[in-house]
């Protein structure tokens, strides 16, 4: 048994997708913080342009997915929220905890909406994902159908964030879950809150919705109920 | 009178943080669609990192608005929505129609949640920020407190989407806005709807929340209520 057998990932790939998701995301932070002039950014914007046509080199299609991502695990490595390889993701950490799950999460100024906190959208990102990511984790896969979300004080950014949530109602392919976003020096005291509900798809749409996903040998993998939610860590 | 007065802005400026926007969003796009090795991934990296030194030369802090935007007016060039400097933003573009707004916007494969599909939490921050433009185009400047959304279908990737949304109530300080976000070519067929109710923050409030924040000279520059809302183009 190879280390990838037992991960069920190259670790070696996932430690390069996960190094380049990390720089990635230190250039966004900059490119919003920089004040170098017009002359620089344009040497800058050929920089970027010669590593796009390095990464271009070879592409997946859309409907295939990622190598190192496993739908049924919901390891998801280029998750706009919580994926190690995203750029766009803060990243969220999530791991489950009794009762729920609980997640930490720092936002730079990539995120900002009124001057010096984030972005109204940027909290109904973070809750969506959390509030489904608990619903996985306690077995039911879903897709959102509502979002509630009551916004109690601006969410200050390069703040370490505490997010946590539990399933509120479970009624098979239904579930609601209700979550809090909250500084993690004062995790009881909400600043926003949210409210999700979750419905499992009828095999029926499944299969319209989702009948042409493969996974990254060609193999048709379209998500299922989930049977493992290990994308949520246990410790 | 120079093209820089007339526009309030530097032309150059503006072209030049266009421009290296445009090559990130292209880059974090590529970014989750490579399939080249380790190796080839790790050289890339080495060359973002070179591209963070760059543009890390100079700096603003938190409390300083980027030089190119104007609070009063809502030019906000890094907003993860619709900033042509963010690389975070799709970008989405928003536009006065009559009795709202009207906006546009195709998502790539970094936007995904559900395979081949946008993550939900995607749609509700889109739906923050078109709603909260509505209120502003309709003259009232105000922060988040409530967002409900409603996700009837899954929202594709790689399709133009078309926003559109009104006021449909205005009570002084609080302006509830409803929207919705629909194929192009069925734009009358709501894939997610949206409400949104946003408060203007009492004086003392802004005070508080803002009360630090200056503009790129250094003059403070809190935000206040809406004079103008140029940030939505009239045509």
């Amino acid at each position: 048994v190879t280390d990838d057998d037992a991960l069920g990932y190259d670790p070696d790939l996932m430690d390069a997708v996960a190094g380049l998701g990390s720089a990635l995301r230190e250039l966004v932070d900059v490119s919003v913080r920089t004040t170098v002039g017009a002359a620089e950014l344009r040497t800058a914007t050929a920089q970027a342009r010669a590593l796009i046509e390095r990464l271009a080199a070879s592409t997946r299609p859309l409907e295939q997915l990622p190598e190192l991502d496993d739908i049924v695990s919901f390891r998801r490595v280029y998750s706009p929220v919580s994926g190690v390889g995203s750029a766009l993701a803060p990243p969220a950490e999530f791991r489950r905890v009794d009762g729920g799950v609980t997640g930490s999460v720092t936002l730079g100024p990539a995120y900002e909406g009124p001057p010096g906190y984030a972005h109204g959208g940027i909290s109904s990102l973070l809750l969506d994902q959390l509030l489904g990511t608990t619903s996985i984790a306690a077995g039911l896969w879903g897709m959102t159908v509502r979002l509630e979300v009551d916004y109690r004080a601006p969410v200050p950014l390069r703040t370490p964030l505490t997010l946590r949530a539990q399933v509120v109602e479970d009624a098979g392919r239904r579930t609601v879950v209700s979550g809090t976003i909250a500084r993690a020096d004062a995790p009881d005291r909400a600043l926003v809150e949210g409210r999700g509900v979750f419905v499992m798809p009828r095999p029926e749409r499944l299969e319209g919705y989702f009948g042409d996903i493969t996974d990254a040998s060609g193999r048709p993998s379209p998500p299922t109920r989930a049977t493992d939610g290990t994308a949520v860590r246990s410790d």
